[in-house]
């Protein structure tokens, strides 16, 4: 290594075997990257010992799990610079805890992922996944017109999340002349719109629910049984959080029994399995978790981790702070 | 017939065979409607020169042909009140020759379908369908990840008509951080977006054509294969106008050999008929001539229809009224 390269910032990697980041390269050249995986299974608990008391920044690579014992074996750190929206990976109250600042790709993803997530919310009102079966099987000459769709204007949308993606949703939505009201952990004095602090009440309330909040302890299952029944037999859900802010086995049975009017879904409790019933249903667009999966997004991401980290070193402000509190 | 019905105003009923409007009731109680269809056969001609002189209205239910040879049996016609956006079934040239008024859904319908066309974009950008096929093809657990998606943010969108269609489409895209130009019989002083005389000018400098212009004898076609080539392997065509917008023969040609790069379609030159080509296409979106086919489409156009015949009789402005010029 040469002097050069020893001089620059040290940079923590924790990623999946087999996954190599695309800008790794462009990052080597402006941190000292330190990544455990490149070296032999054998010797990588002793070289991150020897190293740790200099490490001040992580970099997580995918949902990473970012656990207890590995925070224990790392006193310098100061930042980690997560790659994904959600953070349940990374154990936010040993961080909130330790001062550990924590930085997800919010900034980088928020606007793709809400592109999909009204995308999804057309398709199931309109059934345009539907449509597009219906012609590839050859039904339109043989059975004649194709079912009624249900208006997007006039629907009443209840965010649950109300954060950077959340708002991008909803800034797209009023576009199409939605009506929004929201829940989030406490009410954002900046937004002007309706708030429940209770997801029922949310629910009793809307025509539409958009899941996009972070998944947390209190958040696991906030759509149960209850809040779907609430919204009721025309209600449409659609989630771009995370697969478990669902209880996906009640919701296959009120999908099954047309208690609730139809999803869509980009994430699932046990990735990449789905319930099969989902399957057969028309009322039910299936996304394979690509709400952030475009180029346009990829290079978003490595232009916010760089910037995050050579901030972080430069002791300047950082974009896209997780909210810990 | 009672006397108060004889003094209801009369409107001619203009329909295919077996095609009841749902809301012919509630426009008998306002209108004496003298619909041929109910006569037999042998009484309709001599039912209808009878009545001729008399026929100052005419509803037009679905896009039923309304000829010069229909016209010409009605002298005293003053309105041509349409139920559809298109009007290309109707003889416009002669219309405009008598100073017969024409009026069509746009007003009821434009909202539905600007929803249709930005959902039938995002989901060719964005793969949904095709997304959708893979998760129900149970292939994301047997070959992992799904491929990439492109952008809607940032996207050039060049607007083929920029009516009443066209300016719901526009303020949706602006909410998702599109470029917007466009191409109309002539440039528009109340529009601020760049204007293209020329479609193939329009077509070097987009990424997306999304066609909602009326079909006439200029514009069939109008879409052609030195368009489309314009357009370029990355491009996106929507039409949520007429099939015959499009040359369609030309556009398989070029989909097959990957020489544009994905459609959303709505309409198709031979409705029902689709080219079967098309089926086995990822970069394909079909949907069933739906773009206004929601309850509350049905709703609007009724309000629309009744709106206009009771200020038409009432010598007051009429709604939605088409351009002939």
């Amino acid at each position: 290594m040469d002097e050069e390269a020893v001089n620059r910032p040290l940079v923590l990697v924790h990623r999946p075997p087999n996954f190599h980041f695309p800008f790794r390269h462009r990052l080597a050249t402006q941190f000292n990257l330190f990544d455990p995986l490149d070296s032999p299974d054998s010797t990588r608990s002793s070289l991150l010992c020897r190293h740790a008391h200099n490490i001040r920044a992580l970099l997580c690579v995918d949902p990473t799990p970012v656990s207890s014992d590995l925070l224990s074996l790392l006193p310098a750190l100061e930042l980690i610079v997560g790659s994904t929206v959600g953070v349940d990976h990374i154990n936010l109250p040993e961080c909130r805890r330790r001062g550990v600042t924590v930085t997800n790709a919010g900034v980088a993803f928020s606007e793709d992922v809400a592109d999909l997530a009204v995308g999804l919310l057309i398709d199931v009102l309109r059934k345009i996944s539907a449509g597009d079966r219906f012609h590839r099987a050859s039904s339109w000459a043989k059975t004649g017109d194709y079912a009624l769709g249900s208006k997007l204007g006039g629907k009443r949308v209840g965010m649950l999340g109300m954060g950077k993606i959340g708002s991008e949703v909803v800034k797209r939505l009023q576009a199409f002349g939605c009506i929004i009201s929201y829940n989030s952990r406490r009410k954002k004095s900046a937004i002007a719109f309706p708030y429940y602090a209770d997801v029922y009440e949310l629910a009793v309330n809307s025509d539409v629910l958009v899941v996009c909040c972070a998944l947390t302890e209190e958040t696991h299952h906030i759509i149960n049984k209850d809040v779907m029944t609430a919204l009721g037999k025309e209600g449409v859900i659609i989630n771009v959080g995370r697969g478990a802010l669902i209880d996906e086995k009640e919701m296959v049975k009120l999908l099954l029994r047309g208690e609730i009017g139809g999803v869509g879904l980009d994430v699932f409790e046990d990735e990449p399995h789905v319930p099969k019933e989902l399957f057969q249903l028309d009322n039910v667009v299936l996304s394979p978790h690509c709400a952030v999966a475009t180029p346009e997004c990829f290079d978003a991401l490595e232009e916010l981790i760089v910037f995050n980290l050579k901030a972080f070193f430069a002791n300047k402000p950082l974009w896209s702070v997780v909210n810990l509190e």
